[in-house]
């Protein structure tokens, strides 16, 4: 618990990895699935209640917290840690793939991206300097570097320039965290490989990068609209040009069988909105596949969500009366199957960690593949 | 705890008292306060985060829920403490008021009120006999007599037609109530007093009350937008009509000042929304007084909402967390400001509790009542 980071494999199976990563704040059990805290705030629970699901880890976006509540802010106050009552590692991302999926009237240059906030239409400007500065500001744990994400379905020389802008990104990341001695004695860095569903530019993304050197790699790129199929296809390559002694996190993924998939080609980090949106919605994860919660069929249903889950939603509750929260559009509603919903990605991630630590995972994964429908 | 109700008052401190009602399903400690839980849910908390604020009863609403989920429906699934994991007791309005002020194209004859319901339209009928039937159905602890609530300035001959009507369904209510034996000997039925801002009009009605015989009487006719002063000068009298060794209960009410001035005038038991509707609008209540966490001199602050609370919001996030909260529209906000709003109620029962038994509740009403401006 008092290095800055580590990253020990435990087990593997096949190319499915078992370890832990060691920071100052805690230690990350992997593969391991990160909620996503987008405003300071794991939407609809509070911060006891998302570790008590078992989740090592949360997720804060740098974008949404430079507009709201402002980086200078938050430092001002404490940091996000104290600011939201979570004392274990945050993982920030780095603004680049929100800035230019969110914001308004953006121009991308050379330097970064200058944009329009969706808020209040106030302008700003994000750089690979600027986004390292944001996140020591914000007192992150693992910050990502600053890139560039394109639609996978981009003519590929523009993937390819994209990917190079990327990696020169990648670089001044490095240099923009490293120049920070005090926080980068305590937090980690983590480039991210880029090059859509292009076998030849992930090499080199990934080359750069290793040349770069950091303390873990993400595939970014990837969940953007390409379907399960062609993310898998990247994720049959793309994870082994990374360091394998380093951990490897898929970002914005996804979906409980887009985890078993992803782990099962050596992937030991996520994060996604998923089970948070979902929660809100009304849509349920279960061992029986997921579920609606608005449908007629649960209005006299005595049956918890899911009579194989430890969480306190399936404890206390019929699907019945989630199903009246969720129709009466009561906040409880959105509070409970969100609980239940990081509560079932928490105890998949201990499921596939059981499967690899004993040597099964290739028959938990055909088991579970068929519980749920690709996009 | 095996009675099915008992009210021992333990102290009195002029017109003030303190005391227990027992019920099957547990103690009530009074002066208390009932949070509002409206569909079934006490908005945006939890059932345990409730009971962990020191309250020992909570309301539903027959209203709502004989629309939505309907009373049938939550008597299959095992009544309402079982449908929403509240296992102390619970008190069940009449729908009397909020037919009244919800319900669509509703028309009024001396058997009840014909109503279509605000969310899909469909037409219903709520009577005496009905209402019993429903609270019974739901499993109501404290059943609340079919009444019917004019607005208070309205001409006296109106008030005193709509009270005696009213009388006269307090005996349907009480014979329908007896009807079912099951239920009667395990629940409690309250009476409510009308006649408005009329004093002899208040006697009459307390007198048929009284003759027909109750578990508990409440003031009702209140808090309909008389004001503040209004309803002290009728708390002048109105409750020492009421039987002495039995519960006296303001419906509807209210406000910090509010609450302590009724306890001052002899009221044991209170309900109001404002706790849990203010908390979900950024509105705090402290013992410094009501503040609104949307104010931007709130933005940097890192105190709690009040130093003196002992609830977990005030233990764990400053006023600078919770505006960001509330500016961004995170259901976090809501959850943390009611969870605060309710235990400032629950504490400051216990303050005025504490303040009667050691004969203090006058110099304690005064300290207090210069925090709160009324209406």
């Amino acid at each position: 618990m008092s290095e800055r980071f580590s990253f020990k494999l435990s087990a593997t199976d096949g190319r499915a990895r078992s370890g832990t990563i060691s920071m100052l704040r805690g230690d990350i059990q992997t593969p391991a699935f990160m909620p996503v805290g987008t405003a300071a705030t794991v939407k609809a629970m509070k911060p006891e209640s998302v570790r008590a699901t078992g989740a090592d880890i949360i997720l804060g976006n740098t974008y949404h917290l430079m507009l709201r509540p402002g980086a200078e802010r938050v430092a001002k106050l404490g940091g996000l840690h104290r600011f939201m009552n979570w004392d274990r590692p945050i993982l920030t991302d780095s603004g680049g793939y929100q800035v230019m999926s969110l914001s308004d009237l953006r121009k991308l240059t050379e330097q970064g991206v200058e944009f329009r906030s969706h808020i209040d239409g106030s302008k700003h400007m994000l750089t690979p300097e600027r986004s390292m500065e944001i996140q020591r500001l914000l007192g992150s744990d693992i910050v990502m570097a600053f890139d560039e994400c394109p639609r996978a379905d981009r003519p590929r020389d523009e993937i390819a320039a994209s990917m190079e802008l990327s990696m020169r990104w990648a670089r001044r990341s490095r240099d923009g965290f490293d120049s920070d001695e005090d926080h980068s004695s305590r937090a980690a860095l983590f480039g991210i490989q880029q090059g859509a569903l292009d076998e030849d530019l992930r090499r080199v993304s990934a080359d750069k990068l290793i040349d770069i050197g950091f303390d873990g790699y993400a595939v970014g790129g990837l969940a953007v609209g390409e379907g399960q199929e062609a993310m898998f296809g990247v994720l049959d390559y793309a994870p082994e040009m990374l360091p394998d002694n380093r951990p490897r996190y898929l970002m914005g993924v996804g979906k409980p069988d887009d985890l078993v998939g992803a782990v099962e080609r050596g992937i030991d980090m996520f994060d996604c909105v998923l089970p948070t949106r979902s929660g809100r919605n009304g849509q349920a994860f279960t061992w029986d596949g997921a579920l609606n919660l608005r449908n007629a069929r649960h209005a006299e249903d005595t049956a918890p969500l899911d009579a194989k889950c430890e969480c306190p939603t399936c404890a206390n509750y019929s699907r019945a009366y989630l199903h009246h929260l969720q129709k009466s559009g009561e906040i409880l509603g959105a509070m409970l199957v969100t609980e239940h919903n990081l509560w079932f990605y928490q105890q998949l991630m201990r499921a596939m960690r059981q499967a690899i630590t004993e040597r099964k995972f290739a028959s938990f994964a055909e088991k579970f593949r068929n519980l749920y429908s690709s996009d």
